[in-house]
């Protein structure tokens, strides 16, 4: 099989900004492949093919039926709106193109559900875009966070993801109308938060999620800064802040009952080819309680490829299984992502409700 | 005025742990002396003074009442269980004594302003025994915090305090007897988590406590583990945890409109002469939004006394302006205790009301 033929080829629907992001990172990952764009203006599908390093030959739409209905295209990347996921993401599967879809995967778990359904009935893989989560550092974090000698048991975690969004975005973007993302910065960066959580939680549920006091929504009733904590059965407890209104910060801070992981830029990090988190164990005090023993560690963690190709490639990798090794689709990311997003749902529904704490169900 | 006359003499009442590290930091301060020590057994205040530089012809006293009726003494730094705090130290500013008295300063409000009238009855200085304010790195952390061009408002902050108590501690220490310090990991570890998130609000009051679900109690129902979120008028918001049950951990996220601050080590320094903070501002990522464009910076602060010295030092140096100069006593101290008191008191009534809301009122 010649090489080319054994690269994933992705179209990609919409031109949305991460879309240039993600059209670079099929660029760069070994097994994928530019072939196609979709937009619903032919010419801003060319502009963007032309700025974004689409090789000679790729196709030009200007629609995204047209996309799903080219017989070469494999996979489909899907920055669209939320709310018109349910409705593209569907119609994809269907067409058998497998989807890489931008998160916040649904508005709630029912949509959410309608598309796995479709993927499944169509053999097709799905994932969802959080890029972080094939950072190699999170795979050295989750380590640390599994290893019964350097953390123990998870006891306490807090995560937040927050961006002064400019008077433009604020107007303007999609994340802040009830017709597109509705979940507004709960869809969009409460989802990081709640996935880190999960991560460290080894993805058992919380029992419960309970919103913060003082939610801020806009006129149009979308979220702009929210927070909530999450509680598990066995006392396990979580906080998370997001917000479109603070200073750009992404924390996790989660404790064991013998170690301690800290980390600042676990969404986007700080450089591209290496991402550091800071690690302790059973941390200790000097006989005068005046310093510390032992401080946190530094991990750096070096990558060749940026977190987002890395994405690109394990979901063509996947896609390449089921395409030459009649593989099954891998059920471990839709499955992660469902609990995102139920634990999203519970949030926003203790929101509705005034507070009250609300059950997670799976 | 020669210089020994110029010191302020100090009497430790009782032999607790900390007041080995306090008795140092009173050899260390330029304006202090150890003068004398009382405990309930003489031989243990004995070997107290052998053992933590108690100079030749110090007082070594079998009781506190000594200490107190010692007419050489000027102040007391008091490590007593916190239920013996209102009978002592209203005893020793009866006496004319300065008091300088470990935290949590009262098992509540009430019993606080009992000791406050006494101190403002007889124009003793009351400060208490939260070290970390005395590093000068607080002072930096502040200055940022406060600075609207490069953090602009508080918008949310998160503090934690844990430490992994050993069987020992869990089984005898003081801070889990509810006949001694009754406030167990809230009294003890809690307080400097709400110190920290006032002084990030500016000792602005939240309106509102709200104890997180999943408290931990012993058999007597001491606290080993709690949470609250704080939320202010304006809608800023504050989340804590502190607890015996965890490995070591003392962070502060706190973020602006346009900055962030990061501290790891803000109770006990990881060094001894120097503590570092990490700020940030107006932070923003590259055009593709794969890396940020200016991580946060570390800012290190030296010092030459430990902050424990410092806090001692500056304690001195206002029983000193009183005693030489016939000033009043600072109110800012006990001004910033009693709002730490207010708060861990309104996160108790949380706890004590099913985790209901709990107003703040001054």
């Amino acid at each position: 099989m010649a090489e080319t033929q054994t690269k994933i080829r992705f179209g990609v629907i919409g031109c949305a900004d991460i879309a240039r992001k993600v059209s670079r990172a099929i660029s760069l990952a070994p097994n994928a492949s530019l072939y196609a764009v979709g937009s619903r203006s032919l010419d801003k599908a060319r502009a963007f093919a032309a700025a974004n390093g689409f090789p000679d030959g790729a196709k030009v739409y200007g629609s995204y039926e047209a996309v799903l209905d080219d017989p070469e295209v494999d996979a489909v990347y899907m920055p669209l709106p939320t709310s018109l996921h349910v409705r593209w993401a569907t119609l994809a599967a269907r067409k058998g193109k497998h989807v890489l879809l931008e998160k916040p995967v649904a508005l709630g778990a029912a949509e959410f559900d309608e598309i796995v359904a479709a993927c499944e009935s169509s053999g097709v893989q799905l994932m969802d875009g959080t890029m972080w989560m094939h950072n190699p550092r999170t795979a050295s974090m989750k380590d640390f966070l599994s290893d019964a000698h350097r953390f123990g048991q998870l006891k306490s975690i807090h995560t937040c993801f927050t961006f002064a969004a400019d008077a433009d975005f604020l107007e303007n973007d999609i994340r802040v109308k009830p017709d597109l993302d509705s979940l507004g910065c709960l869809g969009d960066a409460g989802w990081y938060c709640i996935r880190a959580i999960l991560l460290a939680a080894n993805f058992e549920l919380p029992k419960t999620a309970t919103a913060s006091r003082g939610p801020v929504l806009n006129q149009a009733g979308v979220l702009l800064s929210c927070g909530a904590s999450l509680h598990w059965e066995d006392g396990k407890v979580a906080t998370f802040h997001c917000s479109f209104l603070s200073n750009l910060t992404m924390d996790i801070t989660a404790v064991g009952t013998k170690g301690t992981l800290h980390v600042h830029d676990f969404i986007i990090p700080y450089e591209e080819k290496e991402a550091s988190f800071y690690a302790s164990s059973e941390s200790s005090f000097d006989d005068l309680v005046t310093r510390w023993s032992s401080p946190p560690s530094k991990h750096t963690i070096k990558t060749d490829l940026p977190q987002e190709a890395l994405m690109v490639s394990e979901f063509a990798r996947l896609v390449a299984e089921i395409k030459f090794n009649n593989s099954k689709p891998e059920k471990k990311w839709p499955t992660i992502s469902r609990k995102t997003q139920l634990v999203l749902d519970a949030v926003k529904a203790s929101i509705e409700r005034g507070l009250e704490p609300v059950q997670i169900q799976e």
